[in-house]
């Protein structure tokens, strides 16, 4: 069989092998009565909203086709734009689709067969998402490699597909983060805190929107956040080979071709690898839910290692080259493992501590924490880049980071599986609230539950670990790509021009970090006057004799989203164009170094304070330091709720802006190297 | 006159006409009773706090010395250091004394003359400290100029200077922030909230404290701040001017030492302009305060570009270079106004109105505030770097950095006066308070107090934008230096090893945050636990017929201060030495990129939203959504709470860690350019 067609056929087994997964979980009992309405209204709500946002997308996607076909003249780059956004968007949209399935379908699992079973069902539910994002990237990718793969003059089409994967992530995670945030901090703060009603109660305006937030922030939009690094760091390496000199390739491999293949091959490997750690968490799913996710998650990546090795071995290419594999899948591990103890260990208890002072040290110390918590994983990020310098020959050292990109992120389909397990869970325990299912099926989804938040903030971690490699590997794919064109191109730190640059890049983390936190606050406001509105208005609702209008809420959060998720789009795809060609091709490799940096920290230092804060709270609402209603207890709710966009609207914002910033600078090189000196400088 | 022997000369006109300013202020009434005995405790607390901080400080000094003696086998640059950090010193024990003795004549003119006289006497304490800092760095520099200047092989030695300035300005800054936080937020948090009595009563032991803070932290800690970038500035253009080649300083002067002489003598030109400037405020004492204090610094401002032009022509230098101080000292004016919008406008009272909905949309709006708040003075440095590079031919656009940071901070001697100001006026008005003498006195100090923290405000983003402006220049100086040694030496963003390094750089801004605003969180906890001890133990103090052990409060702060101190310090003065010797000098170039910008982006956030935040709250205080004692009141206590360490310790670490990084990185470049190449990579 020719090597090429293997990434279409893994990405074709895997896509089959999610469709049968979805078949067996669709076919299990979705409950009756109020359980089916409420899950029905989650399910509607979350397909209007990404109906709704994929029209706005629409609108985007063919201004930026025209704009391209414009500055390239020819349709492939407009194509794999259009590729990368399509099969990005069929990933988020069948991912979710499923999600909102699973829930109700894990709730009654629980209900009826105990925790096993609903483990299975909402692992299933989550796998389903994973395992579509990796077959979407392998089939779209690998499709594109053999129709321009060969050719020197059609191969940088291809990056025209990681910006159709990066603008659908930039709708879909900073809109579906403003709206699931909105949702969250609006019905809480007038539920618990005024109305005096608990979470999820169904007397609560706002709480089936907060259950559609789960599903758009953190299964879809987390979902395009991955598929953004997967298929970055892939497309990087295929940049970055394919620039290769004969006397440098010559030094790793055989043949230049299979440089640029590598990443397809290791991503087909990972996710077969994947597909046997979907089956060791099924095979585990009687044991506790945690050691159930480990086995899966850790099973998978060993194996991978393992088989990439044969892999490299089998396409000639040198074992220094799977050493940095081996980088990028212990150092996803050791990111992953810092953000647990950040989000779960003693800062966590420190944070809930300060709370007997007041809600301002739980602010300070929660700051602290986060801020603390980038020295390891930016420390690896460094370890990784040194290592593969000091392993490859000089100036292959690029390959071997964006080769340890695709190896931290090869094994996606279970580490996205076990992310977007979470709100299956959490929407589960949602729907089992709402409908008044009873202690004992509350305990077992709060147990799901419970393990979703830890393997949520790994998530993050990893996630973000992944975007900043893969950045990092475009960033150098855009360098190379001017420097063959441009004769004495460097980005040298000591030019004005670069450093001009590194400095505008700092801003960009900063503003958008502000305009998304921004917007949740100003859409949870919206919401809290709807949800004041209705319990005042609507006479029996606090009684539980009418329904609220949840519909009017999803539609407050719908419209924040779509509405304020164009500034920071519009920004982070035209800086570049406008850094690039107005200040030169050096200016715009500072911006994206100092971008870089700044995204990654703010990234940790926002997704990891959220992270503590959220279970801060949790830990005091388990009875300890006075448990729920005390003063230490309100002191960390405020906590909580600045950490809920911190964690879940601009930090992940943060790996979407990079790879945007980076992606789109990598597809306008070609033309940059034609006027690397900009108009105004 | 030898032309080398003016800045000695102004320099010592300088300190002439602050002992004299001095004297003034010393022979005025100093108050009797209460007044005299509260205002003595002052005094001494921040006399004890500077002894003993300074006797640690002279160990560090001691291991300095010694290692640079064995690193540079001769006595020069240990002299220089030792110098550097005896003007440094002298300036901020000078500036805090008379700042002392201005407090309380400030209350007692207030007292007995009203405000015009309040005005004069509060600005004539701040105006020796600005004096005494402008005068030390001239009359240090200077002699040191005409000792090393004219040799090439010594010249080098002058760096030492800056790093003796650094290593002083480091524990004054971040010492004295800690101990000024952690005794406003303890005394606050038991005094106001707990205790019920108002802020600076005379009951509550932790109130001397947060008065000495005051001084420790504002005056002397800002004064050795302002002194480091000062002196800074003007020796990276004496090592950028000095490593020029003859074809390039030949396009813009005639004589290469002119160049290396220009910022002694722009400094000089500012000085004097200075002393025009405090006379106007004086002129203008009995209008209002902050149109006599705008006046003040705007008049020194243009008189001092318009005779920096003859200065520059006088020596024979381009136009060109003009310019480039014409682009710092309006930059700087920018900056400065942005500051004054973003803590005094719009953005503070939506934060204040975030309050409604309680502390968490508090700090969500001060957070987007203080991140958006860096577009505007970031871009405006990037536009210096920019406009320096297009004026200056090329390679000399770093020279023209430098000469821009000199610009923005040659009329120190007032800008710092304004600075120092206000802490006069606060502890004037703290004074007033403790010793109850009445409301009209008290409004007089209030009034001026308010200007006071406007002017802080602004002198904060000011510190900021010249302490990065500083930073880059000697960052610049660092790299020709390596540069000019070894062949071929570049910061290529595109090297693993600078790469590495921005990542690492990054991390040390969070880190040092992290580490500051735990040290403020914890010691604010031992002060509270104090103050409760201390009213609950001494019988009477809470009737007012028992007095407060307050030396008790003073010892904790300034134990705390001094052991939290000694971790940042060495992580800054450590750092450049282990990455350039161990990683080389590509690394450490890296590093510092990563974390000027990282610096600059943080301190201009905290010191912003901190701003904002303590606005907020006084914008309510005065009547406003509820007043005091309303639930807003109660939020927008707790987003200033929270402001306080990030714009009093946090934020303003970031201007002396970046500071000190590169001075030591200039330092020791000449030893790096003979080993390169780091031990271990």
């Amino acid at each position: 069989m020719n090597q090429e067609l293997i990434p279409l056929v893994v990405g074709g087994l895997g896509l089959l092998m999610a469709l049968i997964i979805f078949m067996v979980v669709n076919k299990m009992p979705a409950g009756e009565g109020k359980v089916k309405e409420i899950a029905q209204q989650i399910h509607e709500g979350a397909m209007v909203f990404m109906r709704r946002e994929y029209t706005l997308l629409l609108i985007f996607v063919v201004v930026i086709v025209i704009g391209l076909y414009l500055g390239f003249g020819d349709w492939h780059t407009p194509f794999a734009f259009v590729l990368g956004a399509f099969c990005s968007g069929i990933a988020g949209y069948f991912g979710m689709f499923a999600a909102t399935k699973a829930n109700v379908r894990t709730t009654v699992a629980a209900n009826e067969h105990g925790a096993a079973k609903a483990l299975s069902v909402a692992f299933y539910g989550g796998s389903i998402m994973g395992l579509t994002v990796a077959a979407m990237g392998l089939l779209g990718l690998g499709a594109l490699y053999m129709m321009f793969g060969a050719d020197p003059h059609t191969v940088e089409s291809i990056h025209g597909f990681g910006m159709g994967a990066s603008v659908v992530a930039l709708f879909s995670r900073v809109g579906g983060g403003i709206f699931t945030k909105s949702a969250d901090v609006g019905a809480d703060l007038v539920g618990k805190i005024e109305a005096g009603i608990p979470e999820d109660d169904p007397r609560n305006p706002g709480v089936i929107a907060d259950n559609v937030g789960d599903n758009v922030g953190d299964v879809a939009g987390m979902g395009s956040d991955i598929f953004e690094s997967y298929c970055g760091s892939m497309i990087a390496c295929i940049a970055i080979a394919s620039t290769m000199s004969v006397g440098l390739y010559s030094q790793i491999a055989e043949r230049q071709q299979d440089l640029m293949f590598l990443p397809l091959a290791l991503s087909s490997t990972g996710l077969l690898c994947s597909v046997l750690g979907i089956f060791l968490v099924n095979m585990f799913s009687s044991k506790k839910p945690d050691v159930a996710l480990r086995f899966g998650t850790m099973g998978a990546t060993v194996l991978f290692i393992i088989a990439a090795y044969f892999t490299i071995h089998a396409l000639g290419i040198s074992t220094q080259v799977w050493q940095c594999v081996l980088l990028g899948a212990v150092g996803g591990m050791i990111i992953g493992l810092v953000t647990e103890y950040y989000t779960g260990g003693k800062p966590v208890r420190d944070i809930a501590k300060g709370g007997e002072t007041g809600p301002a040290t739980v602010m300070i110390a929660g700051l602290a924490v986060g801020m603390e918590s980038v020295v390891v994983p930016v420390i690896t990020l460094a370890g990784i880049i040194l290592g593969t310098s000091i392993l490859l020959p000089e100036g292959a050292g690029v390959y071997g980071v964006g080769i340890a990109a695709v190896g931290m992120l090869a094994t996606v389909g279970i580490t996205m599986a076990i992310d977007a397990y979470g709100p299956v869970a959490d929407n589960a325990g949602g729907i089992a609230e709402m409908a008044n299912l009873g202690a004992e099926t509350r305990a077992i989804t709060d147990g799901l539950d419970e393990v979703g938040n830890t393997t949520a903030a790994i998530g993050k971690g990893f996630a973000i670990g992944a975007a900043g490699l893969a950045a990092l590997a475009i960033i150098a794919a855009f360098i190379q790509v001017i420097s063959n064109q441009v004769d004495g191109f460097s980005l040298d730190i000591g030019n004005p021009k670069v450093l001009m640059g590194m400095f505008l890049g700092g801003i960009f983390p900063f503003i958008v970090s502000a305009m998304t936190m921004r917007a949740v606050g100003d859409a949870a406001f919206d919401m809290i006057k709807e949800i004041r509105r209705q319990f005042k208005e609507i006479p029996g609702l606090m009684e539980g004799t009418a329904s609220p209008d949840s519909k009017k809420c999803v539609d407050i959060a719908t419209k924040a989203a779509l509405r304020r998720m164009m500034g920071p789009g519009a920004l982070a795809v035209a800086a570049p164009v406008v850094v690039g060609f107005g200040l030169g091709a050096a200016a715009l490799g500072g911006m994206l170094g100092g971008a870089l940096i700044t995204c990654v920290l703010l990234a940790l230092t926002m997704a990891n304070a959220g992270g503590a804060w959220d279970n801060a709270k949790k830990y005091v609402e388990k009875g300890n330091l006075g448990g729920k209603g005390s003063d230490v207890h309100t002191a960390v709710v405020v906590g909580d709720t600045v950490g809920d966009p911190f964690k879940d609207t601009s930090g992940p914002a943060m790996n979407i802006l990079i790879n945007v910033m980076a992606i789109v600078s990598l597809v306008i090189a070609p033309l940059l190297a034609k006027m690397p000196y900009g108009i105004f400088a």
